[in-house]
């Protein structure tokens, strides 16, 4: 893990900053570093996935989140933090057979979100359907479809709001702190190449409690990497 | 559900407050309509009991609160949210047979409290019961208990205070959202007649968690609602 | 339980403070008085056990906590709040035969922290085999190893950052405000001599949510020294 | 000044919490008492006032606040913290030739209400007029005015919400701290036979600075006394 | 004024929500309504001033701010909220001749700040100067600077960050709330064609005072306008 | 200015940082380096007065504050932050004759505490003083007492808590930020040998004002030095 420098990012400027990620982050793919990276909104992730392809070819993907950020287009526009994983689907970043979304849920969905999702060939583990199967069959679930090379992209608001207030589009009825660090610990012996822990917006924060979670969050899956490479 | 206006509630003049509130209530109930009320405190629940027991006679009711609010007064008063429910079993609003409070606990009450509520033959699930028995346990005697014209009444201090700050009277080892969020969906082809969301007091919310919460636990109660009626 | 007065504690003199404790808790043990304490950081704990020992002898020890507490120095010092159980082990104390630490977590230990516990001879229940065994059996565990005189030492950081944001030392992933009442209230039996509830840190706290958990704490922990007592 | 005990006031029945103020204010104004009193709202003025004329006949009145509170009626009602001066004008509590309101601001006055206030006979002085003639002369119109037994009542919300968030009805461009105390200073030699400091609201406070404050604005006030008694 | 409805803005794509904006404004300006625009960041001024040049011609600006937002480009970018008057210079919206920026202060200036605003012939009063000159004497210079069609833009950051925390590029050394209400009301007989409140940011608010204070700043330029109109 | 690195300050023991502290700071100074420090509270300034007057003899010392920092002893100890300049004189560190202290006020001082002040020779404007006289003439006192080598020492509590809530030991009746920057910008020409910014405490900051209020101070005393450098 290399902390690589600043990327001069501007606001306004969407599919300018694209580029300069997508630039920064084919450096440290192509030199074979596993990057840990800190959002920032869940936009900066697509870049991440086209430079990390171009390495690995089309990634396994396992992404913790509120919402599924599929979407065709959000605010009627195709580049933002709402269509990430579209994106990447279509531009065969990331393979579908082997993607799953966990811990979708929330009230903002369209009546097709879900079988948008199916449709694509993705699998997902809602949070009603964590809720009734628990953490070990998740984290099965999780190992079932992660093949190959995996990218991990967690949004802090999959957890519930108590526990990670500090983000942008909370949703009520989320993973506790210790249910998400159990299914992050359930990675164990997936081939991460890369990953990345999203939307922590300080100001939104109290007592800094979602900034402490974030960063045991990216301390959890760097041991994890350091047990697999082992 | 329908926005009836505004009730020009006076501070300082509470049961003349109980009567514009039932007045108000009133025309919706006699209309048909269900109404989905949010509080202010929980002292608004007595005139709304008493609109719609006109309507539908002595109901069936669901009460979600950390406290029982059975007393027979409070600091000295007949009328105020700690005696709402004392008032509406002696005015024949509501059915002790056909009604359960869930999720009591805490370490205000009389040595007596829980014997006055079986004296006064409600059931009961305390916090207590509910850690031991469980959601699905809990969703099946509310289910057993609910019988004809159901009110249902959700104090958000039934939540614990780390999902539900923003409350007047916080007590601490309650629901956590998702356990509030499940119970509800339990009410599923209950007939309700009525609910209301009652409690919220945004001063001492932080980061808008309680705000979010409540809003989200009137949705599910709505979504309930349109189920049932198909 | 008595509230015995100031101590008159001068920051910046840790042993100074350690023997004005100490003398002010002899006269309460020595009086046969069951002392309440409330933190103050945790090294307030040593000069309590310092006190306790002469009246019962090497206690037995049930510690609460996200921390063991055990180091053998902190910042290059032998007195604070991160040494207090080595020191009481070295001082004999506790009886480590008797003494279990529950809750232990975080990215902060040395690669022997572990060890050492059981070196020592402590029985230890980590916050990963808490959710593996549940509250049941943790209870269980520490009804085995809890023997005779027996002091409990409730650091607030071993409940979860959500729950408890108003502490110096937060670690995400500790138990829920419901699990902590459950584990206090499993200490029925037990022959209790004292306790503490520590590291309550006001700034920090959000909507007072720390200080109403802190305080039902220390009634959940007077209500089972009651019940012991008849 | 003495700490008289609790007067076991109740929410939602105001007239009735009146009369226990009065009740209680009686036993301290006939025993010569000059008492210091903390808010609440600015409706326990008037019983203060009702308990004060009885032993002192019409008092001349110094009210420092952003609001008049000398409206007919509020929420059409008569009794409350918006008609509190009224009221005390109406019952002849308060001598208008000798009364006057200092630091009257903000955009919720009837267009009739600075004319009201002078139909009444009262001296103001307002926010504006402040920011022309300053501390110095302001000063000089309450001395000229204040004449006999004086009543002091200074609401927090006179003060800037820089200074003071925590209050219930804020209006920017108020005193800062500085300000507010150089008037309280400006008191001596004026015979004051009681004063309170009412509308502060611990849960709008940000780091305790408005509790601060007010506590600093009751030491001076009690310290005006003091020199004043000399 | 008018509440012109939504304008469907999109985060990331700065130049396609400057054309909307302006659409919508031309629509206001071209019905000789005079708009009172809250924003949102600085850049909105921009396409309000094209909209607003289409109807009036260039026009007088007075401009309350920390920052004079002039600046050629701001991280590498022609337009954003620190650009906003130097590309209204270019496209001659503003004259500068009749053009005044006032409470600009700050370390983040280039050395030649202040001499580009010279060469481009706005007039300035920084906060060094008004602390020297006071508040009469700005209103003068203000008064002498406007002629003919004005607009007014005030950013909340020009108040000083203890009477507007919530923005997102507090300056300390700023206005107090009196002062700003104070210059604000100075603007009596200056020809308003519209005006905006900007940056006001509530996340970063406590206790709603910057929200209080920039709807009140609202209320007393529409109370000029009002007074300018008759 | 340079980063010196940590100095390894251990809680509890205060002699001991003392040393440590010294240690770094003679270093600092007797390489020629005019130190900027932040503190930490203002025991700190006693070893670096230490250090000082080891290279310059004697100082001049300009200090801002609520509190004059010159007890005998504190909570009964001789060292600490309420002693500072009480040791620093016995010991010869500065010369009172050439010392001022800038800002007093509050209600926790002794009856003898101004006295003692004039007895060892200092120079005092109270905040008393300063409202009277103003900022102008403040800054020439100061220009009179300062002389030769002269340390300055500003405590974050000599400003208002509105404009600097966070601080351990806030006082109403401060200086407003602006008023603050003035008196720093008046000691153009003052021979500067080095300077701290203290007890800034981040918990109690809202929106982090008082950081962004200490680190504006920095940059304008290291103006300040810079301007009399050439």
């Amino acid at each position: 893990m290399v902390d690589y420098g600043d990327v001069d990012i501007v606001p306004g400027y969407i599919e300018d900053t694209y580029e300069k990620i997508e630039r920064s982050m084919n450096q440290i793919f192509s030199a074979g570093i596993i990057p840990a990276v800190c959002g920032g909104d869940h936009s900066i992730t697509l870049p991440i996935l086209r430079a990390a392809s171009k390495k690995y070819g089309a990634l396994s993907l396992v992404h913790f989140d509120a919402h599924s950020d599929c979407w065709d287009n959000y605010f009627g526009k195709k580049y933002n933090h709402g269509t990430t994983f579209k994106r990447a689907f279509e531009e065969k970043l990331i393979d579908p057979a082997h993607s799953i979304h966990v811990g979708l849920r929330g009230s903002v969905y369209e009546s097709t979100d879900l079988s948008d999702l199916s449709r694509m060939g993705f699998s997902v583990v809602t949070m009603k359907d964590f809720t009734e199967i628990g953490v070990a069959e998740t984290v099965k679930r999780i190992q079932s479809v992660a093949h190959g090379s995996t990218y991990v992209s967690l949004d802090i608001d999959g957890v519930d709001p108590a526990f990670a207030p500090g983000t942008g589009t909370p949703e009520v009825g989320g993973f506790s702190s210790r249910e998400m660090m159990q299914l992050v610990r359930g990675l164990l012996d997936v081939s991460l190449v890369g990953f990345d822990v999203v939307e922590v917006s300080p100001p939104y924060d109290v007592s800094e409690v979602t900034a402490l979670l974030a960063s045991n969050l990216i301390y959890e899956l760097s041991s994890v990497l350091a047990r697999n490479q082992k």
